[in-house]
């Protein structure tokens, strides 16, 4: 395969560690898609003639044709996906198939159809990605009025709904979708043409090739081109971000479905037994999307480890560049799908949120409030006055609603009867009408301004 | 500080793992300018009277003024920043101190804070990305005719110009921006107002303060406002590629300087010396920028750890977001000034250069194109004739250059004197001429239009 | 400092990214200790005169002295902890001094430091394992009965007591103290005299060096002894590991606090407030303990970056090496004091636990094992019915035990009215006498094992 | 599968999230393994009757066989390797095969499964490990006289042998080794009969059990038993810090082969070629064992992440812990395997070397303590006398050996000719005579020693 200088094989362990092809077969169809391009260039340019590049894509469509098929033949002794089409085509089609790797290098190849398959699980990710909003905004938009605690520190700390709640990962998500466009858009651009790093003396045309394969334009520097592997640890960081997010959620979900919790009921279809216990009903799903960050973040790490500290142009570590990029977004993509699944599965128990949201003196704050508003008192105090009323009724194992006026009055004489006009969770909610803010009106204009944006 | 519930004090260790202001201390300036625009809306809105809201901001003013001059004593017992200005400005301005926390929460506090320290170092660490993409395109506009080995696999590949290489981490560096640029754009949305994670029911106005600080507009969720570190994890991953970025351009200095390459010299001011050998002139600087980038990486992984699996809104794991990305960006900081330091420092040997891209038969592929391109030989076949001959110098020790027109045409017998043109590495650097290439001229433009761009 | 090889000092950022005294201060007492062992070693063996090794002796501790009190002034421009001291000892005792650097160089002088730092830290960690360990083995003694449900997937599973779930912490605290050890073990190797990187050639005894500084031995290889860094990597692991199982932990202790939970209260001393919500108790420590795993894993794996591909011997990446390490052992000892205040501090509520033990059907294996034993049943059928009755009892909203021998039987004829036996959670427990089971004689005969082992 | 409780079956995205058949039926061996012991103890105890335990110890082993003949069916649809055993089990020994899972769990069966894997493939790795040390101590023999350039900061520093450098390796592999029996011992406890996280009512003998699968002793807390997955987190990191320090070789291996340092030369076999350029000859198993490193830390660090913050028992997260330790393992031996065949391929070359090893003034050191030794001067006066001279030699271009007694003595007066002595590299390394320094007749003990310790 090297030519001539080579009088002796490889080691058998030189090819096992060697051989990328048991991974790499998975660009077949985008490493074809840039020989097409490279070779229709080329008969245009005028360095390969008419005649040959025709078999050359004719043959190309044959072996696509076959690994579509699933009678193509991988061979660990061609090494990689690259030297297993160009053999095969050289059966095909003859000698005329040597004059495909005129003019360009593996490296330059190599780079181009990772960014091809990079490109493509980006676009496949942003349609998931506005599915799970979808699915979120959809029951965001349902369940706007429905009262649940808000959690900080997963202590009880004042009344949200549940559509709010659920809003806040459709902001995630979106800025997830933000992060995964923006990185398309600076990957897009085609390394073809930069041949093995010092681009070539051929009369190519980069700009063409680029265009044919959907690209913006070509790189700018040859070395460059193939010595970087920015694009993959750009779109495993966005991955890494998004799956933290989606584990954040996940966790949720675990929580939710606790007897001690019981907000949310997933069906059995999204829960699984035990092979011993005979009452289980697990939330696998979600404990599987939030373990599942480990690996996507184990991939980023893993690239960060290979690239730190090579040297340019192109060296072999960067071989491992595919298998963990491969994994992590594919991880990605099917933690999306199990959690658009459990979000369109799920059943809320509104009665068991709202119980929750009225104990641990949730509204406290809107106590607090109603002294700074009503009696002009400066907020620091309204806090102390308040937190001195909770510890009154935590004494009594009282809710706030339940003490008398006498009660709060022991605390500050000035709290007339209009106070617990404030202390109900609905109320509280209603209230919190700033910009972003929990009250079931704004829970409600966002999802659809959400939906409008999504198209659903 | 917590009001009335408490009866008891915090134990010590709970103090000590708890108090952030050893290092939150750092926002002062932010916390401040938040207070600021917060009052000031408050005022407006009516929910503070202009007379406390003046006092308030004289207040703050004169607690800066403090800070800066160096004569504010931080406490730990406050805990952190935001408790310590408020208590100081409390001894200031008496008891209207006291209605600067009304409708927030150090929730949203902290996540206005934050995200402007987070700003503001993204803005200065582009303007050091462009001084080191200045400094690196004028040396390559300098050396855009140098020739120096280019390497794949650190074995010689092809010539390249040394202009050339520099610039491939000018492109790099152009992306670092971009990711930096795009973050930016991303966090520059206003928290404040979100208060606790509810939002509150003052009729507070989010819009102008994210106006008066600078802010595109508000956020427009109060749980994901209080709940997110996005904007922290996507600067922290922007750092980590750019360090490794700069890491291998270190190792190259590194290689550059030793006596075995010999491609560049470090002056004395950025080389060190031994305690023990007192011949050494060792490049710490850039083995420090390598290293370093070890610390950016782990604060990237330290924060996504954090992250994983945290339920909605706040919790207090979230205050270990500051120290890691205080750490790497100004790590960052750190490693493009040597950068910058050095690229101005060092001296190359042209000489040394030129040498070794003229050894290890770096032009074979000059003269496998040739036999394609004046032969009409297929590449692969190219390929394969050029190889033994390599094969044929190799055993003879000798260069490409000394082999006969006998000894080429004893392997392939077409090949005429003609051949012998491509074997120099200025001719072969010259004919690279494909947009991207490293021929010098190509070189010379790219660099131009990167000192265009970066207006130097 | 460098000799009379160097003709212009640092620049300025070379200066700034170089220093490490403003961290490696910390190894001043380890640095002042490996001096005196070493200056005694050079008398002994002749290489220096008594004389000048006692005027180096008194002046090293005059040294020490210094810092102790504070009033030793650190200088940047001197670098590091090894030549600030030597530089204060030259003006204390003059030339002589320089006689103390002989047959050393600060390869190893730093390596020896910062095992004895690492060495150290390790002993009081151990200490702090075990107290640690102290603290849940009497809690688990005193409530070896105290039935609290048995989580898998945070479903209930089966009821265990709260003594046995201690106990598991206590196993897990183990294996940390073990690999600390077994860190501890291999590091305690003297690297001293190894000198630059290729030992030297004056006669000096380094089994002598070692002894006094209380390793086990010298280091085997000089090359070896400056470049690698596996001590510091261990350390870190184990702490990693360590940290992740506090993690744990304190992910339990937010749970069990929460109004959902109930299962135990962190008194004032270990709760904290919100500057808005006057009702909050928030667990802070434990969620800090939590969050920091982030820290202890970012310094693991920034260290393994740093060292990834560093050709030997010492190059400067690895003066990266220390302030992660002093970072994630100081962290895992607060966490470890934590910790332990928390677990003397908790109290745990047996009512709440015990009621949501006895929910969620957590005795259905037991009744499944009765079928199995008493009616001879294989368990997969077992398994099968006791599946259908407790979805009969799902259905019905009820308590297995409230199900009526009809009900069992309308599912399987033969059970008997001893079935009804095994399904109170109480006997549960007791029941699981297997070794290392959850009966409550059991977890009291483990607590007292450990209790007994850790000499408690 | 799970019995009677469930109505519907699993969501086509919950199964394909669920499933772990893909890559856990690697542990089908001990899957196998671990059922034989169990009935075999659950027909000893009584529990199951001695015609039961032996259908399903012969229907096991006719599974074991089917399984390794390659005839075995897996079914995505039975999840996990358990299921599919126990199902073809049921098959082939009919309702008898239901009393396998009496007394244990897929919580305490997967623990076994693994532990029994990673115990394995430690003891596999042992074997490498050593074969490793034993083809470099033999390397080492050999060049125990070998000199070559020893390397600080990548700058010569001072002359050290090939073999001395070797055996620093030898030196990072025994700890590694160490490491990883330091886990095998701390593994081999048996969680097997933990059941699903509390122990059993059924009279088992865990101790039987454990001492026929090679263990040495049960567990001692049967939440621990499931609920913690130490020994792969420890077996991850132990496999990261060796694959740290092959990648530190590897990095040399690249370096060495280099052109520009000619130190060693890799066979073809241990050599590939370029795709366009002819007359490579690239190290890129060397480069694959560098890069590899990136997925061996990537691992432990998904793993760290899965475990961080997970309440006990046994949550589905954990179901991630094996596709990261296979991975990182097999890559660990693969990486070994390509090194020792590297280094047994792998040609030096002496003369490349020593004129290496001749320049760049390394010997200045053996200058300066000849000046301490003869002339009793002060280290760091001779450091600095000596630095003089090398600037001297630098400046006009010449070696330290070729500068005149004058030369010398216009610097220092009193140097005599004999200094000229210690300028040559054998006199340097034959000179470094202390306990773990260079000389040739240490090294070569050294190295005799290791190959007795290893039996080669």
């Amino acid at each position: 395969m090297w030519g001539g200088r080579f009088a002796v094989g490889p080691a058998k362990i030189m090819e096992e560690i060697n051989a990328s092809i048991d991974f790499d077969r998975k660009l077949a169809a985008q490493d074809i898609a840039g020989s097409l391009a490279h070779v229709a260039m080329l008969a245009q340019q005028g360095v390969v003639e008419a005649a040959d590049a025709e078999a050359i894509a004719r043959g190309l469509n044959e072996v696509k044709g076959e690994i579509e098929a699933g009678t193509f033949t991988f061979s660990r002794a061609l090494e990689d996906i690259h030297m297993n089409v160009e053999s095969r085509l050289a059966e095909i089609v003859g000698p005329a198939a040597g004059r495909l790797h005129t003019a360009r290098s593996r490296n330059d190849q190599v780079a181009v159809d990772f960014r091809l398959w990079v490109r493509d699980t980006i676009d496949a990710l942003l349609l998931q990605v506005e599915g799970l909003q979808r699915a979120l905004a959809l029951r965001a938009r349902d369940c706007a009025g429905m009262v649940m605690p808000g959690f900080t520190h997963l202590q009880s700390a004042q009344p949200v709904t549940f559509g709010h709640h659920l809003l806040a990962y459709v902001e995630m998500l979106g800025r997830d979708a933000g992060r995964f466009r923006d990185a398309r858009v600076r990957l897009n651009e085609c390394p073809l043409g930069a041949a093995a790093l010092a681009g070539t003396s051929f009369p190519i045309d980069r700009a063409a090739t680029a265009t044919a394969l959907g690209f913006d334009r070509p790189t700018a520097n040859s070395l460059d081109s193939v010595a970087d592997r920015d694009f993959a640890l750009e779109a495993l960081a966005a991955a890494a971000i998004s799956a933290t997010h989606l584990s954040r959620f996940a966790e949720e979900i675990v929580l939710w479905t606790t007897p001690q919790f019981g907000f949310v009921r997933l069906s059995d279809a999204f829960s699984t037994g035990s092979s011993i216990m005979p009452q289980k009903r697990n939330p696998d799903a979600a404990e599987l999307v939030r373990g599942k960050t480990g690996r996507v973040v184990g991939a980023l790490i893993g690239l960060l480890t290979v690239m730190k500290g090579l040297p340019l142009a192109y060296s072999k570590d960067m071989q491992e560049d595919k298998e963990g990029v491969f994994d992590a977004l594919e991880t990605l993509s099917l933690c999306l799908a199990a959690m658009t699944g459990m979000v369109e599965d799920l059943t809320p128990n509104p009665e068991r949120m709202k119980a929750a949201a009225g104990s641990g003196y949730a509204t406290a704050t809107d106590l607090a409030d109603w002294l700074v508003r009503t009696l002009k008192m400066p907020f620091r105090e309204a806090h102390h006055v308040t937190g001195r009323i909770v510890a009154l009724a935590s004494e009594r194992g009282a809710a706030l609603e339940s003490l008398t006026l006498a009660d709060l009055q022991s605390v500050e004489k000035q709290i007339t009867a209009e106070a617990f006009g404030v202390l109900g969770v609905e109320r509280s909610v209603e209230s919190r009408t700033s910009y972003g803010g929990t009250a079931p009106a704004n829970v409600r204009a966002q999802a659809e301004a959400w939906l409008t944006r999504l198209g659903g």
